[in-house]
């Protein structure tokens, strides 16, 4: 068995952002040289998520609008975590929405996907380095 | 190691739906002959989900109400994804609170399931062919 | 290829809770002696989750409070499911919000962690034994 542990850095400019990371997912699987496996992409923090959908800018919009609607910032004084000198209590409960990472399979050292699957990483707190972990095992 | 990778395929008669896949899977496991391993089945399409949960009716209505509640078919027009000439972006939503899909144990040949764990293909914008895929790695 | 399976047993004294099992599971960890691969937990029966999140006592009473809301318990009579003896669907709901369970790398003998990131396991309708698997495979 083989196996492949990188991490990506990200620091958004806003407080939420949603980015493609396919491309950089790739360039790991190639790196890896696995041809058939599982590749795990997760946040390593709490408030974010790594999660699989459309790059389609409308329907991102969507989902931030979704999950302000499901889980509002504002007023932050409604929950309790806010308390502790935080005011991102929201993003905590966003990312369970969206999840905390993914399992994908490779195939002839490829991800297999089907024909609109999209990596992203989906940021609820940001505005400070954040990690995602790439671990992929396989032969 | 050992992996096994294979292809399901749905074409629903609705436009959401919910189908107990969990026999088809077993059928693969034995297939494989792995032992000990994980299996992976995730919906390749993003506006369905596999999810693992009872194989009841009146539970399955509760889920499809639930969602509509969550994130409502109608009015279309109030999601920007669906000026893209799509009537969708609702299903991609409700495929983020179900999931992609599961990672399921194997153990001594067969998925290591508590009591009442089914496999479910849940489908929110069908009528058309869409896949699920199975891949199973391990010895 | 190594493996190591283990189950973990709960039955908590209220209807919900949510308990910090992340020493348990670096125990398994240890014990399995795989220094690269994956570690799958999840719950065994359907209305409870693994989920990773904080170990903050007022954002457990922030989920609480939020999943009570996306699917409150109170009317039983709402839900189909509770129709059939039963007084859980509620818990089936949640569930799928918080989700069945998570996967988690393992990089030089231990839980490839951000620095927040802790297991836990949600009971969503205790008051009964119920399980978690732990599956570790690598190498």
């Amino acid at each position: 068995m083989k196996s492949l542990t990188e991490y990506l850095t990200f620091n958004t400019k806003t407080r939420r952002d949603y980015i493609n990371i396919t491309g950089q997912v790739e360039k790991l699987v190639a790196k890896s040289g696995i041809k058939e496996g599982l590749c795990l992409v997760n946040a390593m923090h709490i408030t974010a998520s790594v999660y699989i959908n459309d790059a389609e800018s409308g329907l991102i919009k969507d989902f931030d609008d979704w999950l302000e609607k499901l889980a509002p910032h504002e007023p932050v004084s409604q929950y309790r975590h806010n308390r502790t000198m935080e005011d991102n209590a929201d993003a905590h409960l966003k990312r369970q929405v969206m999840g905390r990472g993914v399992v994908v399979a490779i195939t002839d050292g490829r991800l297999d996907f089907g024909p609109w699957e999209q990596i992203y990483y989906g940021e609820f707190d940001g505005r400070r380095r954040k990690k995602v972990l790439v671990k992929i095992i396989g032969e």
